[in-house]
């Protein structure tokens, strides 16, 4: 047998693996943040680099659109993320446990560091008046992303609006409008 | 130093430990489901039962009213969550990550058993004319509890309403009145 | 290459997976207890639940014939076990290590709670005049069990009889004797 | 605040650790082998070497009587076990977990390797006219020790022997003899 | 007891919990380079934000004087890195295990990523005129730093010269006399 | 499908596993330490031992020539390392990590037992006039080698001259000569 694989990916002998196999280009390039609701995440997880593959680490730059772009409310359920802000102002956040719920929340300047600890909800919003650049260490080579008003109004297919009207305390027709709104997942 | 600590948490010398650190009565008694909305968890984490301590697992007992008794959208960012219904029919379900956001839904009657994986938005809803109830093992004993909807509306002090309208493709005004609802976490 | 493989188990594309790779029914029916010891298992592992894999979890129905139905001293070599009892009366309990070999037990009712740690040595025993069932949660998707009587007396081919004899202070005619008798393991 | 904690232990400042912390003298020392069942094992885990703690790691030298000295069944609940034999010949085996209940053993001769995976019942016996000696690996810094025999029948208080008569197959009276025998637990 | 202590350090309650305890300032401001070898590392770990206890990751900010500034070779005993470059252009590399010893190397330029698996010797070395930055990802809140030449040669006290003579194929006076130098770590 | 693969390597299903899977043999056997630096590691890992796989642990038997036969300075990235001295005298050592960069030595003597930790730079020197040996426990099924000296100098391809050159504080003709040698890995 010549292909050996490790968690579901290839996993490559020394002798045949390359310098390209932990290399990724290209994350100096700003990416489009013209659709709502203006942020855009360039992930290098190991889809991307498959030398990540078991080391436990993943890297990201996000952008955000001036004037409002927002990373919405999400949970990473396997990593941590650790963030630093590379230019513009981002007001950034994440909610504890239960019972407390409490938020913590800082706005960040160029060179400020926060840290979003595994599983929370957690944002970052650009309250500046130009672009911000923010990158991310991740403490999973393969983070996941569940974006919150998305997997709970956009999922497919839809969740019962029955479940969602009584947990979000809305009317059945605010969740049906809801649900049928296109939900963008940066 | 007679105290020994360890994850934070005081581990006694088995000399002086006794049956009682491994134990918890009352599992069998119904909690109240009538405040909204409609479902009581009582979990039995390292919290109730200190000789959990380091082991990786813990159990919940979780009432719902009847016709529409909900465990709303909620995540635990410690623990894989495995159910079985004792009494009653529940719809349940999981959203997945990015990019699917598939939900995996089910209806389960008594004796059926199904998981919520790690870090994922699940929910259990109560659509039969009695009350319902189910026990869940989870693999952590301290699994931790975001609901969705308390975390983003009803976080202390709350996100601010620009991120959550731009978010939840709400206006403002909606939010600013989900924020003032009283938001139950069972 | 269609087929990925994850702790030797095929790992499904979430495109491809189902609502039914997370589910088991069932687990309301009791088993038969009619054979000695009494008792049965029904565990709901990486077997029976495919989508358990890597999750660090499973549960399982424990059913006791009423009088004495034991669940015979046994391990789990790679989990905790947190039971609950939702019928009738258990006596139980576990072994702590060397030194002190110290025996943690106590008689369990309906809605009692206890804990079996990882690779210890435990039991549980209906005392009451009735069917016994209890659930318990276990912090492995493939726990794993040794009972220990079977292990010892039971195993295929069987231990040398010099080694039993001397290890439980039991003359030869009589571990021969053991190792004639047919050994369950619930 | 002085004093320092990690899994209960104290951790120095790397300033004040020295050469000591990590050393433990004497493993060449033959220990008694005199008392039934005739082994004696010397555990240098984190009791003895406090550098060891965290490293998942510890050491063991096994001293064997000439002419059947025994290491009786037992099982490390967080440890597997590498041994090799420095003098002598032995007769070791494991049993696997339910339902094959499969004995795998060997006799081994100076220099030989063999592997006890952790959580399985295992047993090294001297079959030689000669002392035996063997070292072993365990991956643990605290691998505990569960002596079946004695864990079964010398635990403190005792199992009732109702408990025991059922899973053994043994009459109540063998069981009450059994209980009231010394169990060495080398 | 008011302190609470996880792996050593203060664990807060989190009605006490802070934002700040979750955030560290000042990664956009270069460190000094002017020291030999030329690089000076800003790491962002547990001990300068304590609220990284336990969530396995950290964030580096690496400037590189112009023309040969050096990150020498050296090992993180418990972490990967993942590095993404700001400014300039570094040649990088790691050397894996034996058998193969072999480098994996590449010239990087703004906004290229590589990965240095845990425990492999690796260096930047900024082969450009102007200097440059990097940030980087590190799989653990406390990654360690082992500069290999320093710890070889600058150890305190020293190693033995027959050692260092016989391991690097120098005569002693050369390593004596590179035991003299000054050896920093960036 | 008939093939297992778990962690890229075989998994065997019990029924077929036999127990030469757990078995290796020849480890009373001196290794040749006649060539330069004068030691010899035989390692019984996971690829000597298939049975080892995903059980966190292998042993070796380390050869020293007499007189200054020595396992030179070399890192196990996934491994503590436990030895103990079988046969002679050894100084051994481990350097730690920055700031501190504090060697830890000592001389051993037949029995001594010593730890080095995983990730740190460590070595063993046979100071005594007959051959030595010792045998070691490892926290890995595959430990990982990094013979320093050899991956500074003696990679395939060589790493720049002028990267050595600086961190090493030598003159590049001296690094030239080194990359020219040859270099052995015990």
């Amino acid at each position: 047998m010549n292909t050996v694989f490790v968690n579901g990916l290839v996993c490559k002998n020394p002798k045949d693996a390359k310098p390209e196999d932990f290399f990724f280009p290209g994350l100096d390039k700003a990416s489009d943040t013209s659709k709502n609701p203006g942020s855009n995440v360039t992930l290098v997880n190991v889809e991307k680099i498959v030398g990540l593959n078991t080391l436990g680490i993943s890297l990201a730059r996000i952008d955000f659109a001036p004037n409002g772009g927002l990373n919405p409310p999400h949970i990473h359920p396997r990593a941590t993320e650790v963030l630093t802000v590379m230019e513009g102002t981002l007001y950034v956040g994440f909610v504890i446990s239960a019972p407390d719920f409490k938020l913590f929340s800082k706005v960040l300047n160029k060179g400020d560091v926060f840290v979003f600890p595994k599983g929370l909800i957690h944002f970052q919003f650009n309250i500046g008046a130009v672009p911000a650049v923010a990158f991310a260490g991740l403490s999973s080579q393969n983070p996941g992303l569940v974006t919150v008003a998305k997997a709970a109004f956009g999922s497919n297919p839809p969740i019962s609006d029955d479940v969602l009207a009584k947990a979000f305390q809305l009317d059945k027709k605010t969740v049906d409008w809801l649900q049928a709104q296109f939900w963008n997942s940066s």
